[in-house]
């Protein structure tokens, strides 16, 4: 980070005027963790930077955030609740993933602007790659349709799956989503419908049943294939309901906080690269 | 700082979203120090706060000010050159030195809107309060008027000195702040003249003569009385041209890092004050 050399007893060695600003904007901001795990990564990289929380009130939102970005040392922003839509209009530039999301969770300083994309998918197929689990040639069945399953059906989509399955609560929800994939991917065999299990080999969860106290599965289901590979978006806990039933029918698991490890590192990609 | 069980490999323990922002705001921003001093002291005193550096270009600051000071968890600002003037017209309330020095170099969140005061002359005061050195009574010479000088002239007339005599090479400028004083301060023997040592107990150096490699001294002198106490504000080098001269001839010598020191503290209970 900084010449520990140059360090004296009255100062800490992880800010200084050359710092390079990144910032997490949402509301409330309490609860992020961005903050610790980006800048943990900025160490990692030898990179002399730091991620603070930027709480910003609804209200303030569209007069404050064009003013932020023009501090001239920060050089990136991550957007949570409930800025994911409304921070689309701040970039100059869209990322392919969030060009059919239609919401951004990140935006970088590039020599032509402000670069948006989103990567809460990204993050998740991330998580894949890393483990050694291949997406091409496998049929996925997504549950929910919502922001983060959105991004995550597109992300896999992507992946060149052999069939993409989507199921929400909200039937005319999971339809919509499957339109919007069928026109980005037109080759790819999507559906959208209830969630048989039958000829699945990969099932994710991205609906919020299951997270913290919820003792919910996110479907009806008794018993999982072995051969099956699993998935929670969920951080907290770390071991949902849906993963303890899958580690205990022996299938592969794949854990939220995974994903979020996946997300941070090419957010942090994506913040440091040129052009 | 944080719950240090609480802690990942993948995380630092000196952000979270819990973390209270303040900021230095200044152009050219990478050589301030402000930075890592001032979140040093916010970890010795256990608070969950960082300053970064803020780069405003001048030409922003006037819509980006405001707006920055709409961020929640933002709770205070340093203003560094070339802003301290500027700063004024962003608080809510003006300190007793600050409607003085008409200047401002920190503005701290209180419940009425912002305070701003300016803390490089009560830094200076610190110093020699820290050291046991009294300034009351004592006959002083101040060398240099422009921003820190009038900022350590009005810090020193309020401790009730015997005298104080103001030399700049700019004459008409070391009248104009002695004008000031003497209209807050009536009953001060205050002057603006030229740098005559023979009856001064304290002299200070406000001026960059001796700054970094500057070996100039501020005034023309060969030797010093070892009765004197002598101050410099410059902290790079730490033995400016003056401090040395003062040190072989057996003066007390207050160093410009001790001013730094003394100011943060201040500051930092400024930021931290109720109402």
């Amino acid at each position: 980070m900084s010449d520990s050399s140059q360090t004296f007893a009255d100062q800490v060695d992880y800010v200084s005027g050359r710092t390079r600003l990144f910032g997490i904007v949402g509301h409330p901001i309490e609860q992020v963790r961005s903050p610790e795990m980006f800048t943990a990564e900025f160490r990692r990289r030898a990179l002399d930077a730091i991620l603070v929380p930027m709480h910003v009130l609804p209200d303030d939102f569209d007069a404050l955030l064009p003013q932020l970005l023009r501090l001239s040392n920060l050089d990136g922003l991550i957007f949570t609740i409930p800025y994911k839509l409304r921070a689309r209009v701040l970039t100059d530039q869209l990322g392919g993933q969030a060009r059919i999301v239609g919401a951004i969770n990140a935006l970088g300083r590039r020599a032509g602007g402000w670069r948006g994309d989103i990567f809460d998918g990204i993050g998740c197929v991330e998580a894949f790659r890393r483990r050694g689990i291949a997406l091409a040639g496998r049929r996925a069945l997504l549950l929910g349709a919502g922001g983060a399953g959105s991004a995550i059906a597109v992300a896999l989509a992507s992946e060149q799956p052999a069939s993409l399955r989507l199921y929400d609560v909200d039937a005319t929800r999971a339809q919509a989503l499957a339109a919007t994939i069928t026109r980005a991917f037109p080759g790819l065999a999507v559906s959208a419908g209830p969630p048989q299990l039958d000829d699945i080999d990969i099932l994710l969860n991205a609906t919020p049943a299951g997270m913290l106290d919820d003792a919910r599965l996110p479907i009806a289901i008794d018993a999982l294939s072995p051969a099956m590979t699993v998935f929670d978006a969920i951080v907290k806990p770390e071991t949902t309901p849906l993963l303890a039933l899958a580690e205990r029918d022996g299938c592969t698991t794949v854990r939220g906080r995974e994903m979020m490890r996946g997300q941070i590192s090419r957010i942090v990609d994506f913040f440091m690269a040129e052009g």
